[in-house]
C-alpha cells in the first residue's frame, strides 16, 4: 500500500510512476514533485510521448522489431544486405547490436528464449517463423546472436536443428576475453573456453 | 545528443523520460521498452495521471502547500491545531514531517530558503504571507522546521527576526545525534552540538 500524500491526483502519479521496473515509493515522489515544479509543458510532452509510443508502434511482419509501418526500417532498407539474418531474443538486443554498427544485414526478434522452467517453449517464440523466412527468402547465413546462457545455448541447438535440413550457413557470436579487461579478472569458465577456441594471430 | 532508436516513437519517449533526475539515457529506453512490453492500459494510465496531475494541481491559498482546491486538506481539517503553524522550506518537507504523524497543527510552504548565492531573497518567498497571517489568525506557535544548513539558518534568523514584534512564540526542531546511529559515526559538530544542548534524562 502507497503513503497518501493528501492529493488523489499526487498519490495517483506516484502509484502510476512506482510501476516503473527499478522505480520505488521515494523516487516516484521525487519525479512526480519535480515535474510539478517544471514548466506544464514538461509533464505534458512526457505523458503524451509515453502514450503516443505505446498506442502506435507496431511490430514488423517480418523480423518483430519495433516499427512504425508493417515493416520495420531495417528490413526496407534497401542498402542492408537480405542474405544475412542475426537472430536476437529481444528488440533491446536489435538496439544494442545496431549501436556496434557492425552487423549491415537483417534481424529476426524471437520474443524470449526457450525456458521449460519459465514455461517458455519453443512454440511461444517466433521460430516457425525463423524456418519459414530461411526456406523462402534466400537466407545465405544466420547469425545466433543470442545470451550466452543455459536457456540461450538450449534455443540455439533447437535451431540449429530446426534448421539442418536446410543448407543456410550458421554461425554464432564470437565467445572470449572482453576487449580492454585484465586476464586475473575474467571468469574460468570464459578464459578456459577462450584458450580452447583460440585463433591464429593475424585473424585478430 | 540521443542515440537514435530507429523509430521516432520510441527515441522521443526516450527522450522525454531522460528529462526527469536521475535516469539518464540507459535507463531511459529501458523503462520505455517495459511499457511496450505491458499491456497499453499501464503506459495510458501513467501518462494520463502525469498530466492531469501537472494541470489540476493547485496550491493552497493559505499555507502554500500543494491542493485540489482553494485551500488544501490539512488548512481546512477541522481536527487539527490553527494555533501552531510549522514553517518548511518545501512540499516535500510537509509529506516527510506528515510521516511522523507527530504534528497535528498547519503549515506554511516557504518555496525555498534565502540563498544570495543562487539569487533567492527573502521577497522570493511566502515570508511576508508568513507575517501577515501570524498577525491575524492568532497563531500562538511557529515552529521553524527548515533543513539544517547556512542557507537554513539564515532564514530561520531573518523570521525571528521579522517575527519579533509579534507575542508569537518561535522554536525549533531538536538537533543532535539520531536515534539508532552509533556515536563513532555521528559527526563533531553534531555531536558537540548535542553535549552543550543536553536535556534532562526524564525529558527523554
Amino acid at each position: 500500500m502507497n503513503q497518501s500524500y493528501n492529493s488523489t491526483l499526487l498519490d495517483n502519479a506516484v502509484e502510476q510512476l512506482s510501476k516503473l521496473p527499478g522505480i520505488g515509493g521515494k523516487t516516484a515522489l521525487r519525479l512526480a514533485l519535480f515535474l510539478l515544479r517544471e514548466d506544464e509543458e514538461v509533464a505534458v510532452s512526457l505523458g503524451e510521448s509515453l502514450i503516443a509510443m505505446r498506442k502506435n508502434i507496431q511490430y514488423c511482419h517480418k523480423c518483430h522489431n519495433i516499427s512504425e509501418n508493417e515493416t520495420c526500417e531495417i528490413c526496407s532498407n534497401p542498402r542492408r544486405d537480405p542474405s544475412v539474418v542475426c537472430v536476437v531474443e529481444s528488440v533491446k538486443d536489435v538496439l544494442t547490436i545496431e549501436a556496434t554498427r557492425e552487423f549491415h544485414g537483417l534481424y529476426h526478434v524471437l520474443g524470449g528464449v526457450i525456458s521449460p522452467l519459465d514455461g517458455v517453449s519453443p512454440s511461444d517464440l517466433e521460430i516457425d517463423s525463423l524456418v519459414e523466412r530461411v526456406k523462402t527468402e534466400g537466407i545465405k547465413e544466420i547469425i545466433l546472436a543470442l545470451n550466452p546462457t543455459i536457456e540461450g545455448d538450449t534455443t540455439n541447438f533447437y535451431i540449429f536443428r530446426r534448421l539442418a535440413d536446410t543448407d543456410v550457413s550458421i554461425s554464432i557470436l564470437a565467445r572470449g576475453i572482453s576487449i580492454g579487461n585484465e586476464l586475473e579478472y575474467t571468469d574460468e569458465l570464459t578464459l578456459g573456453r577462450s584458450i580452447l577456441n583460440r585463433v591464429p594471430f593475424q585473424k585478430n
